[in-house]
């Protein structure tokens, strides 16, 4: 274990405001990322800067935070609901990476600063994407994450399950194809909710499996999880054409330069802020069975629809 | 659990010879991968085709071949092992996709067949290694691969280390800088080690490691591992020079057009050769606690050397 004193975590993290908890949890991610990336050790450390460079760059940190807000349900300590977060956020990190490369997205720049491949080079981003993927089963399988090996492997499942073919990449296959695709408004959400959704929604799952919730309620912050993913995404596609680039860190207007359908795109700005708006309606309804203690996951929904940037 | 029936591994796979024993775990392993790999469901199975082009391409199936027999030599079922085998396999597959790209060793063909990245796109051959990397943990995660989450947990540990930046990834990246690096003999074995040792010495060690061998015992599996593994790269190498594009399925003198430091290029053929003989012995030197019953371990550690693609 380390050495970090096990604290419950109400003490530290459920009390105060949702955006004092997401600085809080962006904080202690961002030392835990600190400390489970290896070293940089040469020759073999050039991918672990590129590694590091990547996951150290000062996201809002939603994911690690929905994990640390779900845990917090059933009162497991940070200090190891950080670690999976972490993982998460690993995960999350290398789908940024080759999201990126010239041959998917093709972009020079996320939250303001170079990707990894033009700050690097592209071989370097690719095997610095691989190994963020690879790491995080490893910290998810490690003992010092959960003493019950029960609960390790069920969070190696659920990451792997949202994060394959049938989840994250499957979403990104699609995105790339989707101009040929002719999607309908069906065929759009469900690659938004395998793009983004998914590992949102496992975010919130896995919170619920360290907390050994019972299956209705790791089903419900699932739920939670792909509603408030979508409204996620949607806003994205409304700070797309709304935003500044100084806001967001990246190019704007990317969306309809490339011919991408986007809710906003087939529903116009004010009926996409509508869906985002009753999909939070939605993401809030499966919080019920907790009651007022899933105040920071309300708080939470309401705040990505919101948000700037 | 898979409705095949459990048979003692012993009686159906450790008689006869090793080519056999090879011939036979390349045609079980082939089975579990058509059956492990997600159906094809479009749009996001364009995704599936690339990762079974990939998976069912005819390779020798060394690396599950080395898994049944670890396996076999503590009695476990080939029913279990083969999924073991199938899961590492994928990495092996997910590795050969994304060190053929064009940022990395550009490859156009990969045994005798286009590289995937040629038969599709570059896009979707990032995702394929991504996705078949990613469902190699999500198979060893499964239930179904065994029943006990200890040793599933161990699988998934063996796994993420032996590809991760301290593994498989590591060995890439040194790779891909060696030729400004000017590595030693040392620094030249130490990048094959990672590069191809790693991932050969965990097929062995999680063969063991489903047998719920001894440490000892695990720990002797994996010098064997590491040891065969650097005889097979500097039989490759050997090859790179010796052999023809006919017999090994891609272009021949690559290594020395690279400018890259290799066995042969600093000790000579024989010394190549002499190298990879005694390497030979040293890994069958690490079965003695197995006696008789390695024979199959054994002839596998010859066989590199002698094979002619």
């Amino acid at each position: 274990m380390s050495n970090v004193a096990v604290k419950s975590a109400s003490t530290e993290f459920g009390e105060g405001s949702f955006k004092a908890a997401l600085k809080f949890t962006a904080d202690r991610v961002n030392e835990e990322l600190n400390r489970l990336l290896p070293p940089v050790l040469e020759p073999e450390g050039h991918v672990v800067k590129a590694m590091r460079y990547a996951a150290l760059d000062g996201g809002k940190r939603l994911r690690p935070f929905l994990v640390c807000a779900a845990s917090d349900l059933f009162g497991v300590p940070l200090v190891i609901s950080i670690r999976v977060a972490a993982a998460i956020e690993m995960v999350h990190c290398y789908s940024l990476i080759h999201d990126d490369l010239p041959a998917m997205d093709d972009d020079d720049l996320r939250r303001g600063r170079l990707t990894v491949h033009k700050k690097f080079d592209e071989a370097t981003a690719i095997l610095a994407g691989d190994a963020l993927l690879t790491e995080s089963f490893a910290v998810l399988a490690n003992p010092e994450t959960h003493a019950d090996s029960n609960v390790r492997i069920a969070l190696v499942q659920e990451l792997a399950h949202a994060s394959g073919a049938a989840g994250m990449v499957g979403g990104q296959i699609i995105d790339l194809r989707a101009a040929n695709l002719s999607l309908d408004d069906s065929g759009l959400r469900r690659l938004q909710n395998l793009k983004t959704g998914c590992i949102i929604s496992c975010a919130c799952r896995s919170g619920a499996v360290v907390g050994k919730a019972p299956t209705e309620l790791v089903t419900a912050l699932g739920k939670y999880g792909i509603a408030m993913g979508l409204a996620f995404q949607i806003a994205d596609d409304v700070l797309d054409v709304e935003g500044s680039s100084a806001e967001t860190g990246k190019a704007i207007g990317k969306d309809e330069a490339a011919g991408k359908a986007t809710f906003v795109s087939r529903l116009g700005l004010k009926g996409a802020k509508d869906y985002a708006s009753s999909l939070v309606d939605e993401a809030i309804a499966h919080l019920a069975p907790f009651g007022a203690k899933a105040k920071l996951l309300k708080e939470a929904a309401i705040f990505v629809v919101e948000r700037r940037n």
